[in-house]
């Protein structure tokens, strides 16, 4: 794995902020690119002329939810009437959804790493093969909470594993490669002084816990299969908040490790639907949870619109 | 982890192929349970009239296909018209979608083992709470092949790890706890007669690969990374063909492992898209992967049917 740490480290010492790195020499070498689970590829498709203007790309697990997601920022960004329908790029599979306003580009990435995974590779490779510069990404979600009131947003500072360890352990060629979760301190800084100007919701920045299973990942007491105790759980999620986490999903991880590798600056924004300290399941009404579920996007939305209005930004 | 080890091993000693287990005590002192990512909960649904005659379950990643597949049964048992629509029973999210026909489950899971696993939780507690007995659960889905035809469907003899072992690591409370991966060897056999049977395509019994990613997981050169050379890629999935393996996917070992644990009588069976030993990219034509796509279908519809017709089974 000597290959893998010597470009990683390369391009941790000159990190390029304008431009998007593929960090495989055999794409490069590719005459055409097929991006399978997006239906899209560069000999059908005119990518710089399609992507090559995106600034910000926004990605959540439920397709509907960006859906709705791109339809408020048109409305917000004044690009487009947000009653109208806005067709989704792929169309043509139904594995992740996307849509594009102006400079924002809204995808589906599905639940938990390896459907993240798949569709970051695509993405990369389509920002990559559009030659799109300064490039945010920004995961707009949801999750359980850690000692925080529900609806509370959490902005994350940096992505830990279930021992509580700021990293992504990723399997190649059936050895493990450890991988840095970090994500740009600048950014979460901006996105909580957002939180703070819009002043409607509860907005901090703290530690998100990433894991591969929902239920007994996430020391839930209501799944098939509980082979701990109560106290167990408490202990484990009581540590986990003394660790300076505050809220768990399944997706920043590897959302944070690929955007370093990839040098795209890169922000997670999850609202918290329950605090696991008080139960397991998410038992809040239909329109509490509609309403919890459209605060990260609010505050992204804001983001943005203050990010192009910005005068000293060229974006 | 004492508990768990015990519980699961008196599990294995007595298997009940009756009934629907739930190795969680909590759950069975639970007044009412919403199963989240169904939009279902069983103070809003009546589970065992809904779900109670259920005898088999299959499962698929893309909720489309599995919507196809239903629409199939349904032609295939003759029940309803495959020309009228069939409502989803999870309408009320777009996390998954369930199609029901007669004594037929039709689910998509997403991709990966977190997607697939919160899922199966899910379908578990459905099914306990519907008080379901004798089931069966198959997974259809897509994979890459390594060394057989495109086009081939493998049925799993055992699903392996990315080191290629019968196992399943999934972390609880910060622990790795390792999971016995096994299928039901009869039941793989009887699969694969309905393929010598239906005698349409090729179908091989082999070792099932299950990885955490589609790219580097699964020794690609096509993805945004790539920190190994053709060589070393070669030489894994040679290495991979010589321990059995015949495909490659992303769901099959937490899927055994958790219907293992849950007394239910499963198999996977899969259509290889594409061989890995002579490439990564998917890009056969769409007819080409639409005629791929339906064999799993084709050949556990005729399983089903079969099963069904049988007159010395009471299903």
């Amino acid at each position: 794995m000597a290959y893998v740490t010597a470009t990683e480290k390369d391009l941790h010492e000159k990190p390029n902020e304008e431009t998007v790195s593929v960090l495989n020499p055999y794409l490069m070498q590719m005459k055409a690119d097929i991006l399978y689970h997006f239906a899209l590829g560069t000999e059908t498709h005119d990518f710089p002329s399609m992507f090559g203007d995106v600034k910000f790309v926004c990605v959540g697990g439920s397709p509907s939810r960006m859906k709705a997601f791109a339809l408020y920022i048109a409305e917000e960004l004044k690009l487009g009437d947000s009653q109208n329908d806005i067709p989704n790029i792929c169309a043509g599979t139904d594995r992740y959804a996307m849509y594009k306003v102006g400079p924002v580009l809204s995808i589906s990435h599905g639940m938990g790493i390896p459907s993240i995974s798949i569709m970051l590779h695509e993405l990369i490779k389509l920002l990559y093969h559009s030659k799109c510069s300064n490039v945010t990404v920004i995961r707009i979600g949801t999750s359980g909470g850690i000692g925080i009131e529900p609806g509370s947003v959490v902005i994350t500072n940096q992505s830990v594993d279930a021992s509580f360890k700021p990293q992504f352990e990723q399997i190649i060629l059936g050895k493990t490669v450890v991988r840095s979760t970090k994500l740009n301190a600048d950014l979460a800084k901006e996105l909580d002084q957002c939180g703070k100007e819009i002043n409607e919701f509860n907005t901090v920045i703290g530690n998100t816990m990433c894991t591969l299973d929902f239920y007994e990942g996430q020391a839930r007491l209501d799944g098939a299969i509980c082979s701990y105790t109560e106290k167990e759980k408490m202990d484990y999620l009581r540590a986990a908040y003394n660790a300076g986490i505050r809220n768990i999903e399944m997706e920043s991880s590897v959302f944070a490790a690929m955007c370093n590798i990839s040098g795209l600056r890169a922000a997670v924004v999850c609202v918290a639907l329950l605090n696991r300290l008080e139960g397991d399941q998410i038992s809040s009404s239909h329109n509490i949870l509609v309403d919890y579920q459209q605060r990260p996007q609010k505050l992204v939305g804001f983001f943005i619109k203050k990010q192009i209005n910005d005068p000293c930004l060229s974006l």
